[in-house]
């Protein structure tokens, strides 16, 4: 079946739903950046949107309320992740619910931060929220949960954050320091110029408090200020000599238990399924029935993203 | 929903089903050995039954064909998988989507060998066939693909079977030959005591059979005298030795691509993602939008397989 988004935020992620939605059979009814928004019932055209963009510095000459007043079915909220009061994402997720229809989020916050009240909106609504999206990008992590049934699933760990990972296993691989990895990093485009959010443990512990809100089934409800978190600022170069020594290795560890949510710098076997290699994500489930279960792929990028964002739409369908 | 089962064959993966259907909040209503069947609208006891089969060598006094007649939604078809007409799990499955039930099925015959049968028998019916226990049993691959959506997923790789990894794994790391490891296999119970099916890649490749079938959507369908295979019994231990001189092993590799099914011995790098050790099973996707995707699990195992099997199940809710 086809269907009509409204994208909320042009960013990578949001970009690529544009461009990506016609190979899925989906129509865009609207778009919308911070600062204006294109909206045509008709359907727009990716391109035509995103050259106005780099031309005029505006997707269009609407206002940005009036994507989210615009004739959609599904709301994909795709603006940056904020915390606290999770807006102005958890609002534009609310005025699609309000009206009935879906909302499809690549943006963490509310999910992490506001999940009860998402819960409270997703009930009373014909509508449905999904958010594949927000954990480990392409990975089928939250339908895999889903699909294993309630309660099949009692704990997740793993690397949820390829800039972390990859400054990691270059330090490991090349025996050289933070700061001379964080560099490279950031002129390679795998760490942004304020990196803070990755490599202090922000993001992974977003995923990780979002995943234990799912494998808890909203009878416990966590958001980041619950979670147990250290960033990986200060690890020396030595601390991965003496682990390689010994047949090891440093990663950024998540995990999110019935004890709760935990992330920061661990010890693995060199080997192990968990020393991922580069922004190389990975998430390891234990199961009542099945043992483990290991998912890894890119957990971050746009058009990697976007594939989690409609195939989330394609499950309202 | 609650749904009622109708099980049929009783090896360990019927078994699990029967034993973890209340766990799922499901009954079940049939059971059926080759033999015997019990039969209760009320929903059976999975001890009373088993403890009968042990007892008495049946597991009620109804007849096999009783369970096919009996009342349930959905048929469970966990017979040995058969080659050639997939004979008697097809006539089981065909049974029960002709009076509009669902199937689910472990058994790879019908999916691999009748493809084509199978899916217009599904056409014809209100019920729908599902079969991720007969892929790589607790792992999570058909329902990957069908969430990625039509045509979105390319490509196919990895190890689906656990007998041939083990021994290929032991035969690395212990510098033992194939018949010494394979013997330790069949005391260990990985092995079965004809071995024929896993080490001549036969399993693996009717697994890849499936995995092409579904890839293609239809448009072009495969059975096991389509696949290009070969397997492990004539890999001496000195060509697992120089692999390793070279950071590589050997592992019995399957594809599904747009140029068909194949299976053989391959080499990959020693800590590549598809050299996983022991029974382990892995599957990596090559996918148009998001790179490569791994998956890897338990492959085999009564209870693992099930938790396919009532995955299914809940989708047909």
């Amino acid at each position: 079946m086809s269907l009509r988004l409204a994208v909320i935020g042009v960013g990578a992620v949001g970009r690529s739903v544009v461009e990506l939605a016609p190979e899925y059979g989906h129509a865009v009814t609207a778009v919308a950046d911070s600062r204006s928004a294109a909206v045509d019932p008709g359907g727009l055209d990716a391109e035509t949107v995103f050259d106005r963009k780099e031309a005029e510095g505006v997707v269009g000459s609407a206002d940005p309320e009036d994507a989210l007043a615009a004739e959609y079915d599904v709301l994909v909220e795709a603006t940056p992740t904020t915390l606290g009061d999770a807006e102005p994402g958890f609002s534009h997720v609310e005025a699609a619910l309000e009206r009935d229809r879906h909302a499809v989020l690549a943006n963490k916050g509310p999910v992490a931060e506001r999940y009860a009240d998402l819960m409270a909106l997703d009930a009373e609504s014909a509508g449905t929220v999904q958010f594949e999206a927000a954990v480990g990008g392409a990975i089928p992590i939250l339908s895999t949960i889903a699909d294993f049934g309630p309660g099949q699933i009692t704990a997740a760990r793993g690397v949820l954050n390829g800039t972390a990972n990859f400054i990691l296993s270059r330090m490991a691989a090349e025996g050289l320091g933070y700061e001379h990895v964080l560099a490279e990093a950031q002129d390679l485009g795998v760490a942004e110029a304020d990196p803070a959010f990755d490599v202090e443990g922000t993001d992974a512990a977003l995923k990780f408090v979002i995943l234990a809100n799912v494998l808890g089934g909203g009878d416990q409800v966590y958001s980041l200020a619950d979670a147990d978190v250290e960033g990986i600022r200060d690890i020396p170069a030595s601390a991965l000599d003496l682990a390689a020594e010994d047949g090891r290795t440093i990663r950024l560890i998540g995990e999110a238990t019935a004890d709760g949510v935990r992330v920061g710098p661990r010890l693995v076997p060199q080997h192990d399924a968990l020393a991922v290699t580069g922004t190389r994500n990975i998430v390891q489930f234990e199961t009542v029935n099945a043992g483990q279960l290991h998912l890894s792929g890119r957990g971050a990028g746009g058009p990697e993203t976007a594939t989690a964002i409609l195939s989330d739409v394609g499950r309202l369908e």
